[in-house]
């Protein structure tokens, strides 16, 4: 295959996926997923390293397979020998992972923040309640809990500070009040089972300034947390709306200018056409964005794979044995007062057309 | 000192110095000076760690000493006792960092991407040419210069890729060649020097695809170089002004949507209210930001530290004997077209308020 005979395919194959993904890309996540399945053979590797929406990739594949360029099968994706001299034409090289072994990619030394805590909180985390599907819950692992507090100690957003976790299903708020070290710790989840556990584990372990309240996020806040935080953290949806919606309540909660939030968001139900609409929403709510770390948290796999609606979509269905959903971490920084909205929220503000764990 | 006393003495150093700097700022960075006065007396070192603007470190820094909060002499600044009993009621905790050692907080194995060639640019690099005031010089030590390209390798940013290197006193052009994974690098620098250097090494080392050109990034691109490769690498100058010009010469460069972008910004000579004009710039251009490393890159002392303007300012004058310049690493990606804008740029273009280096 020549380059032009390449070219033309795949300038083909993108004018398909205009028609039939409903996801906003560009050519070059095509190429990523390409450079991935070099890589990788496993599903949920390629769409780890491919940095793609999990709803694109899996429409590529269907045009990849059709157009006999990949087979799948048993859960893993091969480049047929056209789609080889496809990519060889192309010169598309295969994605080249190098992160830092000791520290998992994040550039922060938990040790030096938590020292032996680090293994209470492995402890205290056994008896964590399952992640479930109602709440789309899906939890990061603890290393994950712990270099992200730690990246914010090192940032000035703990020692001596009033933190509010919204949402906390990775238990963030029991990470950084064992440290001892925050002034005040609130966290906020709809799931009572998650509210039971952490207010036990505050009294068992003398954790005096954490405490949970349940609350539904979609509800207006209450007036007593509204401007009163220096740090927020939080998971957002992955829907536009929700994910405006979520952090915009972590905004409203933060004292002022100076005062910093942390969320995640991932390439699985995150466009980079979505990625720029939000970092424009932060810098229209007068935040800057001082760190975005991609890849920062990583998922352990939750049990309702099968339910999700993704599942339907995969190109071959084989369950993930490693992890593989993972997460860039944002912190912001705010430069102005934020005006206060705190509005009810109602209708389904959690889908879109990205939106894939669901 | 209790604390409305001591809130009372720090509101009234803020209101000093918001018609004494003429640097935007917010409460929260007086803050971190206090922290890392805190955790460091050595000048550099508190410049480093407090992540604020050299010039609102000096103007906070006499405002301090003014107060009785601060002692500088020989290059170190330390809490006066009336200084520990307002840090003390305000609760300010000291810096803690805790970076990984192994990669020093960037998060790349560069070992996984050089192997032996790390020594082999090492090597090369020892007989570079010394950064000169000239041209705003300040180049970052070798590490940083190879973990950039191996993170960019890492995103799929140099193997097989064309790449430009506007304005290359630290060599990226040469580590990334080395590589033997680029298709195209080239390297443009106002400094003959540099350019015969680069095209020395390339011709010595056999890099055939290496190539260094003189240019002044004032001047209008070659139309050669218009919308021409995959990735673009620069240090912008640090004025909001030279910054957008830089940058911008970088972008239609690229080919188009899928094309990327590396560069630099610090602490030192840019605000959080001038890093939020830059995010917006971005974002107005049709990029997004996938990636913000802060510290990524470490700088090499220059030689002529007493000639740069804020030498002027220090509160204490001392030259810094350990690495304490260095800068966040941003990645975009073109969402779409880049509409080509190749003016020629007269006047001072390098200066603004908070330029501090030249």
């Amino acid at each position: 295959m020549n380059r032009v005979e390449a070219e033309k395919i795949f300038s083909e194959m993108i004018d398909k996926m205009k028609q039939k993904t409903p996801v906003p890309f560009v050519a070059r996540d095509a190429v990523r997923v390409l450079s991935a399945i070099q890589a990788a053979s496993d599903f949920w590797e390629v769409i780890r390293l491919s940095h793609v929406p999990m709803r694109f990739l899996c429409d590529l594949c269907i045009q990849l397979i059709d157009g006999g360029l990949v087979d799948a099968s048993d859960g893993k994706l091969k480049l047929t020998d056209k789609g080889k001299d496809l990519v060889s034409a192309l010169e598309i090289a295969p994605i080249k992972e190098g992160i830092c072994e000791a520290c998992e990619g994040r550039g922060i030394d938990i040790s030096k923040f938590y020292g032996s805590l680090g293994e209470k909180f492995s402890e205290i985390c056994k008896d964590r309640p399952e992640a479930i599907q109602d709440y789309d819950q899906g939890y990061v692992t603890e290393a994950t809990s712990l270099a992200c507090v730690s990246f914010a100690w090192q940032r000035g957003d703990i020692e001596g500070k009033e933190i509010i976790i919204l949402g906390d299903d990775d238990l963030k708020s029991i990470a950084a009040a064992l440290t001892g070290a925050p002034k005040r710790v609130l966290a906020l989840d709809i799931d009572e089972r998650l509210i039971n556990f952490i207010n036990e584990v505050a009294e068992r372990e003398g954790l005096k300034n954490l405490k949970a309240v349940r609350h539904d996020l979609r509800e207006p806040l209450r007036d007593e947390w509204l401007k009163s935080f220096d740090t927020f953290m939080c998971d957002p949806p992955e829907s536009i709306v929700g994910l405006k919606a979520f952090v915009g309540r972590g905004l409203v909660c933060l004292k002022g200018p100076g005062s910093a939030g942390y969320f995640g968001l991932t390439h699985v139900e995150a466009s980079m056409s979505k990625w720029a609409k939000v970092q424009r929403f932060l810098l229209d709510k007068g935040a800057v964005i001082t760190d975005l770390r991609d890849d920062f948290s990583s998922y352990v796999n939750w049990n309702y794979m099968k339910e999700m609606r993704s599942w339907s979509w995969l190109p071959t269905k084989v369950l993930p044995n490693h992890l593989w959903y993972s997460s860039a971490l944002y912190r912001l920084e705010l430069l102005r007062e934020v005006e206060v909205e705190n509005p009810q929220l109602a209708g389904n503000i959690f889908d879109d057309e990205e939106v894939a764990t669901n």
